[in-house]
């Protein structure tokens, strides 16, 4: 059994939580760890892991836990990736793995130095939409992209005072531009431009908060990749994908809640999906099983710390385009 | 310039007249016929037509007329084919040509032995699905049929004291049987069976009132197809068909209004066609050129006297199953 | 933790005790039984269960297991109920429940005499997009239904040596009678007629296997419906519903394999399903949760044995009908 | 009857030609002018019309004509705007109705100075999905736009060495301009970017053909447009639209052929539009009849000059971006 260890308990951190109870075989809940009063006891309760704590040095000194499983706040990620590493524990850590290209190098590092496994959340590669785009990629079908875009739409509700103002960037978006990446492989980046607004929560724009962006980016190879993003779309969580290349289009993200159509007086209506766990939960299971895998078998994470730096390097980019207006080249 | 007459002016006459008058070229809407005092004045008057007349006997006498276009009730196509082929008029006849088989044999003769052109309103052969399925037949993608499915479900809003009580078999599912035979080429039928019902007006089903239908179909090939019909459907006008054959299957119909999606609150929504005219407005114009294009070149009909006596065996058969409650050989 | 013995290791099998080992919460995969050489022993090697036997008196006979999972041939499913029940083990059994009324009333019997939990292997309720409109018709948006068709394609490739002649209506359509119940609540059946024929194994004909079928099936409700199977669809594996009810429509069976489309020179293409695993995986996993569920708190089944027992009716009476080519009234 | 002359006999005037002969009641086609040896005449010939001309100024002196169709190559566009105009005729003129904005600005005026009707060639908003969004904005449903999407995808084939340099801007895209100004009715643009190259024919990039292009668009009521456009696909003609409002999403652009979906081997597949012909066929005939009615009535027209100008300055400002490599502020 490999046991894993769970930092962060809030909403995504219990989903993972429940992953590596209940999800995968081979896979033990060794801890949960969480400052925050009594929310890792909860959780670890609920999912009868085997200990819970308040300081997350009790993981690092625990012999017994030979993984983490890193979904605390975005802040704080390279900090303990970093942690994680000089304990010997092999390190899963949700996206984005830091805020900046210095702490991300220094996670990277020391991940290295220390000879772990370093898996970044960017859960799409592991939806079966994107897994097969990929695959018509890869063998051929597809060949060379010249057009790509990728959009998250988040369903809205969201209280715009806990919203750091690049957060469409660097939490949001990088998912999309990992996903420009992933399907154009091999490609750099070589120039981003970014029109952003608050269209949202327009009194918020003021202060900065952006929450509905359209990045252009320009690859080495010619191709050109749209992602775009907005807080609220009254129909749902919406992530599409679309490659125009050479031999065809792969279109990504059927939205659909289920495969039943209602045709009534207003038409023919089919429910849409309304929130992230909902759309990728299988995906979500799938990247920490091929986390639990490349631990047990030794093999390379499927998703690295260098994928993370440059959907990082792109977020920076793309944040410092939307404040002066003008495109900045990689 | 081919001059066509046409022979009642309802609903469906005055969509035909108007595909004679403006929709086909080389054609001319000669004359409007019909004995209901002041319609064909109008509908002649509206659509520029040479001509108007309330006794029949006028079209026959008018040796400009090379051709009709019968959309009188059904109960006197019989007799108009007759007196059309006596005229030496080409004929075609909206569906269904005659009420019994000894009816439509008087008028298949009559055509035969005038040697004009004689062609029935199964317009669903010129709808693009339709022609694309048959055509995925005839180039032996799909193969031999093995399980069909045509259906007709009308939007409602029909007054049941104008419905005779066989209407569903011999003037709805009239175009399924049809199709049934369209997309199983060169197959013939050997067993009917029916099960009927008024489950959209109740009260009348006990004067005999069919609104729902379900009519199994088996072919001398092995081929088993299903005719299924209701005069109210809450969500339009739905005309489907499907064939499930060695190589695959064929689904026609999409019953989209247009391309547009909207996705909203409730989800996903398309709007659906709302009526005939609507969804077959194509092939009611297409079906009327190929018999122009018949007239004019002295090529065969594209749909026989023999397909309307076909489609009308099945359907009286149906009608005798509903009574009956037994397969009925053919 | 409620431990569950599984009795059969076939490919059903297999997958419920996965399901019993990996995939469900506080349920304990105890024991797989099965008669043949070395594969419960390989079974529960793979799974990791408690124990393996091949007399499965060894199951009726530990104390510690709960419940059993019955996925043995059909032959053998109502003895296994009822020593199972007269063991005081819930019981949870594959489709059909029995292959003659008097066997499964004598299976019904026992469990109700034991008093213990008796389900039936009716997967598809379990399904989105079945639940789903299930829910259309209890919360009154479709109102009453008035034409359904529920259809079974299997993706071909059967071995015809193997298969009973009834087979297409006791093991395949078993399923979509249930389905036209389950989505006509309320109704009871009144009449069955089948036309079925050996379309995909024509030189099996001769020797009774019957590899296509349609049957009508119409309710006391007045509803009308179809239940269709072929045993090989190019295409894959395609099971679908409809039901036309007073207040509109719902379709079920999206069929795609994921939401991703590629357009390239031969038009847009999804891939479909092709196999009932693929399909039905999480129905398959949910059915058994149910099943637990049920046991653990003492909550009626969701499928129950009468269920099967009306499903089972009309099986046979489509069996009769297609031998005599007689409509059967129920 | 409204006597039309067409000038220009290429592709697009043949089809507007057969369009003003044979698809619009109470309209004729007067004549057909091209200075190209025999192109008219040929033309004319077969559409019937009532003379050719290889010298323009007969049109202009033809006191039956009352309106033109311009359908010359887009240099001359201006210049015939402006001597129709001064000849008291009305005029559709193909887009881009000028290539620069003095010449634009002289056709407007020279019209509004003749006080005749002046329409131009942005057929999409005839289409019945683009006016059926349009709806959706006009009553309300969708709310102001926050994001926009409209693409024109060539199916390829195209001549490099026909293709001027710009023409991706000014000839392509300009209708994707003009569909995200339709799309967000009221509102203007004040900031253009633009990222163009040469993907489908490389070695042409470097005489400065491009012929693949992103282009962002800012609105001043904050919403952000992406046109976009390639000149192949290899799957067809496509062109879709896209809105995310306030109120949800509109989606424009089926894309499918027909609606006969054939599931095979490979999965299940539906044709793709090939032409901008066959997918714009009604739309075509659409603007045209709409223009008849304008003539007719003195009602002016659904597509200005003003509306032409607009999309041509986002055509030449995209041109600029894409030079310069900054975003260009209107």
């Amino acid at each position: 059994m490999l046991k894993v260890a769970l930092i962060g308990s809030g909403r995504m951190g219990a989903f993972h939580g429940e992953t590596l109870s209940r999800r995968l075989p081979g896979v033990r809940l060794a801890a949960v760890a969480d400052p925050a009063p009594g929310t890792a006891e909860k959780l670890a309760g609920d999912l009868g892991a085997d200990r819970f704590c308040t300081d997350v040095e009790a993981v690092w000194d625990d012999p017994g836990v030979q993984a983490v499983v890193i979904a605390a706040p975005a802040r704080f990620h390279a900090g303990l990736v970093v942690a994680a590493a000089r304990a010997g524990k092999a390190v899963f850590c949700e996206k984005p793995a830091a805020l900046t290209l210095d702490d991300l190098d220094r996670a990277i590092e020391a991940t290295r130095a220390a000879g772990v496994v370093f898996q970044v959340g960017f859960n799409r590669r592991f939806a079966p939409d994107w897994a097969a785009a990929r695959a018509l990629l890869d063998d051929g079908t597809l060949g060379t992209p010249r057009l790509l875009r990728s959009l998250t739409r988040d369903p809205g509700g969201f209280d715009p005072s806990r919203v750091a103002p690049d957060t469409i960037f660097n939490e949001t978006l990088i998912h999309d531009f990992d996903t420009l990446r992933f399907l154009n492989p091999g490609a750099t980046v070589t120039e981003v431009f970014a029109a952003a607004g608050a269209l949202v929560e327009p009194t918020w724009g003021d202060r900065g908060l952006l929450d509905t962006a359209v990045v252009t980016v320009r690859f080495d190879n010619g191709a050109i990749g749209i992602a775009e993003a907005c807080f609220e779309a009254a129909y749902g969580y919406d992530v599409r994908g679309e490659v125009l290349a050479e031999g065809g289009m792969a279109s990504l993200g059927d939205g659909r809640r289920t495969g039943l159509t209602f045709s009534g007086p207003g038409g023919r209506t089919v429910e849409t999906v309304r929130g992230d766990q909902e759309l990728f939960g299988g995906a979500y299971t799938a990247e920490l099983a091929a986390f639990a895998a490349a631990v047990t078998t030794g093999r390379p994470a499927e998703v690295t710390g260098e994928d993370a730096r440059a959907a990082l390097e792109i977020a920076l980019a793309a944040a410092e385009s939307a404040r002066t207006g003008k495109a900045v080249a990689r």
